[in-house]
């Protein structure tokens, strides 16, 4: 099953100063959306695969069911990612239970596509000329690790920053999810006036999605993770025409998307 | 504001065979609800601290609002992990632009021991003798490297493993969201009547609130991590009864709770 967990993509090795494509394996994401007895209830980024006990974990743990007797029986639909559960004849959904990551339902066939179409009729691909030099973002994570330091010792929390041309951290800040790491400094910049076009936005860990998603929507240009980004997270960095970097390992780093922004 | 973001705990390390109580630093993570006009929109598991750019970006890069502009006021009850949004008189909030992370609001001041409260109404403590020894646990980061290497090479996925009392791995998955994997290897065994009290799971990257309510319903005893616990992923552990084990790096591990059942 390894074709289903995994893509391949054309991708550029940057080590110092040199930069060659290379083909690359990267973890599949795509969107899932969990129907049951007709009403959407949520829509879950996952790796496909074991899709069916990707359903039956989720509403036996997010407490849609108390046990999968409730289960009358499970339809997929791989192509359109779609999940169709029907309950057991005596056993009503409680809505009010559902209670985490619920992803606004797609009214056509949901697939990676829709979702980067969807994020995009709202915030456009972006055009800029900014850019960054290779040595610069050879010394984020030496930044970042000193900036951190300051911040807490527990080794429990993402990290993410706002960083300029120059290589400056305008702002960081740690949070136990990565997402709200993410809000807190954008949220920061745009109380701040800050011209995010002008940033390049560094993150801890690894790049779904969402991450691109909210680097889009606040027109950051360049995202930098220091782990692999997902599958869904490169193609939807390619149609928004966002340079992605990923596994930031000095002195190498991944270019997955856009490398005319690294000089 | 250290201590906002983070709290000490006792707990016990492990290195080898020797056991000692010692103090801690974790991560604090608390539920934030995220009202917009008097309706609640969000309930967003965060690191106090920031909670203005927190919000602010939250709101932006969810698409709530096109620009901070939009945004007449934001008051923060901080006791009371409350975020109250209001609009510019003739901003109207689209609630279908409202896409992730929604927790079902609750009705109350919410706090961390009201969503502890809240999922033990339908998932009570945990009460078994279920114990696994030390040796077992310390070679497990081996054993999941070992059974990961066969699935993947993206390095980009996180891995659940259920473990049996003998070190045995009775099902891994991984998936590029941490949640996923263990819906699908508690899916898994709930298809395959495994008995679940009877096992540890096995986490690649950290622990959240989340990853213990998910262990708790499926009735879980042991929840081990690679990587750090958050506040509340201890607290709930504790008040669940469930054994928490963080930082697997052997020979030293930590154990956040119930230790007894480390032999």
């Amino acid at each position: 099953m390894m074709s289903e967990e995994s893509s391949d993509f054309e991708i550029w090795k940057q080590i110092g100063d040199e930069r060659q494509p290379v083909s690359d394996q990267v973890a599949r994401e795509e969107p899932l959306q969990i129907t049951v007895d007709g009403t959407p209830v949520a829509v879950v980024m996952r790796t496909p695969g074991h899709d069916d006990d990707l359903v039956r974990g989720f509403l036996l743990t997010e407490g849609l069911v108390s046990s999968l007797s409730d289960v009358s029986r499970i339809d997929l639909e791989d192509k359109q990612n779609h999940a169709y559960v029907f309950l057991a004849d005596d056993i009503v959904l409680d809505h009010a239970r559902l209670s985490r990551n619920l992803f606004s339902a797609s009214s056509c066939g949901i697939c990676g596509k829709a979702s980067i179409e969807a994020i995009q009729q709202n915030a456009p691909p972006i055009k800029n000329d900014f850019a960054i030099s290779a040595d610069v973002v050879l010394g984020l994570p030496d930044a970042l690790r000193a900036a951190q330091e300051v911040f807490s010792n527990t080794g429990g929390l993402h990290a993410a920053a706002l960083v300029s041309a120059e290589g400056e951290i305008l702002i960081l800040r740690e949070d136990v999810g990565r997402h709200n790491a993410i809000d807190k400094v954008i949220g920061w910049a745009s109380e701040n006036r800050l011209d995010l076009s002008q940033t390049l936005i560094q993150v801890s860990g690894r790049v779904s999605f969402e991450v691109i998603q909210k680097a889009l929507v606040a027109r950051i240009s360049i995202v930098s993770a220091i782990s692999a980004p997902s599958s869904l997270a490169v193609e939807f960095a390619r149609e928004s025409n966002q340079t992605l970097i990923g596994f930031l390992r000095p002195p190498k780093f991944n270019i997955y998307s856009n490398p005319e922004r690294i000089v």
